[in-house]
């Protein structure tokens, strides 16, 4: 069995996600990095690999895995254990909502690829961060109302779903955007999990791509 | 039991997402409509009952669900019939992930909340179109990379699946905002798609709120 291929960025969100599934599942992979910035990810090689020059991208089980949510589920179906969604449809259904205020209404808004589109309209540096912080903190404002009244110490108790995997990489990204963490529950849950070693292999100042 | 409501918009792609599933699956509801270019998705009722003021949103099984890729999920596995992912992991992985490039790449970047941040910004019509036109283009150029080698009629061959629920929606944005539609292969699965009842009667021109 080959060992499976994880083309990430250390800053990259997705990736972020994608490592910690990867580390909660107990999966050993090798990196493979694509500086975002430098645009690696264009490079014809990659391109070969994944036509939409999108990370994370994962080669594992002989196929080539994309979009970091479908890598998570796929990860989850074969490797059930510890399961990162709760067995009930409707705590499934809660948790997947979660991840996917983070992964639709966020992170697409305020990529990289989104603010280079911006400044190609000629946006100066100021009002292209305003508009990252703006949408953050719409979208944690969301997350937070999710999971406000749910027990801890992780998004939706005493168990780490899908949601904790894609908050923590995401408050990452709030704070580089100068946005104030301004809700004490998603602390204690970023707090929670980044105790947990699967959470702290995977953040970004881990990686050896780190600039 | 009570019946569900669906919370939509008749020209919002993510409702019209929702809408084709619960028809695939038998599920009978109710509408309610909320006129997403008049601000009624602010109203204080709904707020309440989805403080992210986001359609669609689905109030079933005592539960409210949101996000439409959740709410398709719950349904699959609450009404196995037909189901709308393959049994193969690995093929359960390729669909969501082209289900994901048009739910988190696509249409977050050009849907009517962006728009007006544009629009916000100082950008006019022809910009803020050309805008939606191109992250369109980009992203069903991608989508039909991913299914261009896979037997029809449908996205991943002779049965349904979340792919096309997502990308028959698609495709009316695309034509909305001019794109041209240079992919014969996604014209073959709309196509086969809209022979279906449960398509058809989903689509925004046969919703009882369009304008």
């Amino acid at each position: 069995m080959t060992e499976p291929v994880l083309h990430g960025y250390f800053r990259s969100t997705a990736s972020y996600r994608v490592r910690i599934a990867l580390n909660l599942k107990g999966v050993g992979y090798a990196d493979a990095f694509h500086h975002l910035r430098k645009g690696e990810q264009r490079a014809p090689g990659f391109l070969a690999l994944n036509p939409q020059g999108l990370l994370p991208t994962l080669e594992m089980d002989g196929a080539v895995l994309t979009q970091s949510l479908a890598i998570c589920e796929y990860l989850d179906e074969t490797h059930p254990e510890p399961p990162l969604l709760p067995n009930d449809p409707l705590r499934r259904a809660m948790v997947r909502a979660f991840a996917q205020v983070i992964a639709c209404d966020i992170h697409p808004v305020q990529n990289l690829k989104v603010l280079a589109r911006l400044r190609g309209l000629g946006l100066d540096e100021e009002r292209v961060s305003q508009w990252a912080a703006q949408v953050i903190d719409e979208g944690l404002e969301a997350c937070d109302r999710l999971v406000r009244d749910e027990a801890g110490p992780f998004c939706f108790g005493a168990a780490v779903t899908l949601a904790d995997v894609c908050l923590v990489p995401q408050l990452v990204n709030a704070r580089r955007f100068g946005v104030e963490l301004r809700w004490p529950r998603l602390g204690e849950i970023e707090r929670a999990c980044l105790d947990l070693p699967a959470f702290c292999r995977a953040a970004p100042e881990q990686q050896l791509d780190q600039d």
